[in-house]
Parts: C-alpha cells; sequence; structure tokens
C-alpha cells in the first residue's frame, strides 16, 4: 500500500485528521515517569495508545531523540506503532536534505532503521536530494514548502517570477516530483492560512502536512476551510506539545486523550 | 576560541585548506576492518590518524552513522578527535533545518553531545531556525548556500530580484545572521567555481566550506582561485570518498595519507 492510501485510509476509518506529534522532553514528562531508563519510551507508547482512537497518524520529531541518545527508544516506539496501531502511518519528522548519496542513508535511516511511513525533507537541494527516497515505492516524501516560524518568510517569502518561492516549491513538487511518483506531500504551516488555501489552489489533492496549531496558535477554522482537498480531507493536522503535556499529572494519559478528542473535534466542526 | 579562530589558527599552522570528511560505508571498509563491531570507530579514527598532518577540520557526514545505527561510535569518534587533535575542529555536517524549540535539540545533540564545533543547516526555514545555535559562543553555524550537486539548481539558482536565490542567501547570511554574531559560515560547492567567485565577492571574508572536489568532480586550481579570502585562506575545502576509499588493502592508512597530501598540495599549489 502507497503512503497515500494508507493514510487516506486512515483520515476515513478514524474520521479524523489530526496527527499527534511526539516531541518528548525530559523536563515536561509526567512526574512519574522521570529520571527514568525508560522514560521516553513509557511517555511516548503511553500516548500513542491514549490518543490512538483520536488520531489518524504519528509524528516523532528526530531532534527530541537524537539530542538525548534515544534513538533506541525510538525505534522501539516505531516498532511499538507498528504492532498495535499499524493502520496509522508513521511520519518521520527530520526535515533531511543532501546529496544523493547521502539521501541514501538518510532514507535507510527512516524506513529500514525505524520503519517510518513518510519522511519530512528540504527542497533547497533539489530533485537529487529526494529522488533516493522515491526506491521505497510504499514510503512518502513530505517536503517542506510554507513553514510555521516567524523565520519562515525570510526565504519562503522572496518573489521568484511574480510568486512566492513557496508557492514555486509547492508547483515544483505537485508538478514535477509527485507527479512521477504519487509519493509526496508537502509540510505548510497552520500560522498562514491564506498561504494554505494559496497552495491548495496549486497543487490539487496533494496531502498537506500543517503544523502549527496548539502551542504555536494557529486557528483551526481557518486551517481546516483553508486546506481541505475535493474529498474533504487531505490534511495530517499536527498537534504536539498541547496534547503531550496537557498533565503531568497521573492523569497524563486521559488529559492528552482529552485534548486530542477536543483537537479532533473541533477540526472534525469545521470541515 | 570562536569557531573561526579556532579555524584560522588550523589554516595556519597546518598550511592546509583541506578538510577530510568522514562518511563510513561499510561496504567500502578496509577488508581488515570488515564486519567488525568497532569497524567504524576504527576505520574513522584511523584515517583521522593517517590524515591528520595534512588537513585543517574533520567532517563527519551525520547520515552514515545514522543509516547503520553507529551515533555511539560517532560519539566516540568526536572525543578521540578532541583528544588527539585538539586544533582541529570538527564539523557536524547533519544540515538541520526546523523551528527554534527543536533547533535547539539540534544544537544540543551536535554541540554538547558529539562536541562538534560547528554544524551545517539548511536556510530554508529562515533566521529563527538558526538563533539557538549562537547560543554557543564559540561554535559555528554553516549555512547551505550553493550546493554541489546536480538539483542544487532547482530552488538555488531562481532569480529573486535579479539575483539567484543562492546570492541572496549569501548576502543574508553575511549581512544580518553573521554580522550579529560572526559565527556564520557557508556552504559553497566546488562545481561550480564561478559561482564561489560570485559569492566571496558578497560576503568578504566570510568562511567558506567547499564540497566537490575528489569523487564529485570539482576543479581545484579554479576552486582556489575562486574562493581565496583577503588572507589567502578561507575555505574548508571537503574531500570525503577519494581519500577514505584510497584503498581496501592493508595500506588503507598509508594510501589515504598520500591522496590527502596529494590534495592539501595540489591546493597550496593554487594559492
Amino acid at each position: 500500500m502507497t503512503f497515500t492510501s494508507l493514510l487516506r485510509t486512515a483520515w476515513a476509518q478514524q474520521n479524523s485528521l489530526l496527527t499527534l506529534g511526539l516531541d518528548p522532553d525530559l523536563n515536561r514528562l509526567p512526574e512519574a515517569l522521570k529520571g527514568s531508563a525508560t522514560g521516553v519510551y513509557d511517555f511516548c507508547t503511553g500516548m500513542v495508545d491514549a490518543c490512538a482512537p483520536y488520531v489518524s497518524a504519528f509524528k516523532p520529531q528526530f531532534a527530541y531523540f537524537a539530542s538525548i541518545k534515544a534513538e533506541d527508544q525510538l525505534e522501539r516506539i516505531c516498532a511499538y506503532i507498528k504492532q498495535h496501531h499499524p493502520h496509522l502511518p508513521i511520519i518521520m519528522d527530520s526535515k533531511r536534505g543532501d546529496i544523493g548519496s547521502t539521501a541514501r542513508h538518510y532514507a535507510l535511516e527512516a524506513f529500514e532503521r525505524y520503519g517510518a511511513d513518510a519522511i519530512t525533507v528540504s527542497p533547497y537541494m533539489g530533485h537529487d536530494s529526494v529522488e533516493p527516497y522515491f526506491e521505497w515505492k510504499d514510503k512518502g516524501v513530505i517536503v517542506l514548502c510554507r513553514t510555521s516560524n516567524p523565520g519562515g518568510s525570510d526565504l519562503q517569502f522572496l518573489q521568484v517570477d511574480g510568486m512566492p518561492l513557496y508557492l514555486h516549491v509547492a508547483k515544483l513538487v505537485a508538478e514535477q516530483w509527485n507527479a512521477h511518483t504519487g509519493q509526496c506531500a508537502l509540510v505548510v504551516g497552520a500560522t498562514f492560512p491564506d498561504e494554505i488555501a494559496k497552495v491548495r489552489a496549486v497543487v490539487g489533492d496533494l496531502p498537506l502536512l500543517v503544523p502549527g496549531i496548539g502551542a504555536q496558535g494557529g486557528d483551526i477554522p481557518a486551517t481546516v476551510n483553508a486546506g481541505l482537498d475535493s474529498q474533504g480531507a487531505g490534511m495530517m493536522i499536527n498537534s504536539s506539545r498541547a496534547i503531550l503535556y496537557a498533565s503531568a499529572g497521573n492523569d497524563w494519559q486521559d488529559a492528552a486523550a482529552r485534548v486530542a478528542k477536543q483537537t479532533r473535534d473541533a477540526i472534525n466542526a469545521a470541515r
């Protein structure tokens, strides 16, 4: 099954466009897990189980594991998801970008080592920096387009032939990289709903990964209105910290599940 | 000591602008090291010792370690360099790029976990995706500008206000990000010497990391002529595979040292 098929099935079966970002911050773990050698694993798998009814994908943020030498726990978290929630795709958010021979090693890391279903990548180094990922025909490649952070405009809003760079990237990915493979998606931040709409207008039903709701402050109804595809889906709307750190007490799983359900419902109310 | 000071001292003391890239490919290790559990560590530290007389920096390519679960060996390699060759900077080539809260975790990874002196980053997400690295005042931030791969032109050659995007990035980094910190450098590939010259013309004496000689085919005299700074230095000219894989026989260290010396000499002959 292709990544897009896996994703569309998950959107429909789960009746949810919510992606749960897994950004385990040691300083914010539940009190009961702080200091445990397997705290990150226990926290993430606990979050996965608690939120699985309300989400359609999981997105581990690689940096949070790399900074604390927790690659082994990340491997086990991905294996846990594959075993217990095989219908929910794993998006490895590592924003890779390098020359082809190196990109092949990043593909091995994401798809073989971690068993991810998709990876986020940067477009800055162009087509041969993404081609190696396409050799895994069942995997997805999610390309940065318009990011949700304040500095996103520094490059992405530069005008190229009367069109901002991010729209140029959107067209490049949709019309070339995805046209040849069917494996692409785009990252478009929720902090700019008008720009989600502009991207949607030029990429057809290409899936969009939309970070920026929750802790980053993006508006859910505006985001949903701007980004739905022709089938009333089309978005992986990510929330990480607002769900993960809903409570540090003994109710950490219940609190996270409650926020995940509220977020899913708020998204669905706007569809 | 700042990264730039460390680098300038190494250029002068070593009389070398050569950076050795550490890209350990399990399939190409010396026969004597193949199959060893510490083969990557033994290979990289053996290369470091053999080539140390001829180089002014080491550049581990993160992907080659990540694809084979060798982060622990990478930690030990970096510690070995710090212990035995403390005057030679370590550049962690991981081309990171993410929002500020995430970038901080990548900074912790590169600077605290691995003890790197500098990190490569992508400019696509803008200023707040690089700011967290600057909190480590003694560390360097090397920003992708013009890359050596065929797809590099896809975005980098787009025209923005009559100037290709890569020159826009060069000016942004030199005039803003570096002006505030003094911690920046740029990646400019050796496969385009004319473009190295154009970058040099707009960035003053900002250090340039120049991959693309050796296996990627860049021309050494043209590269050197294009990129020297006003002090006759200014470049980290990287070679990885041509040195690392000069021989898979028992002479692997001698062969690598010979190619490293030849490459250093070829660079110096053009200065």
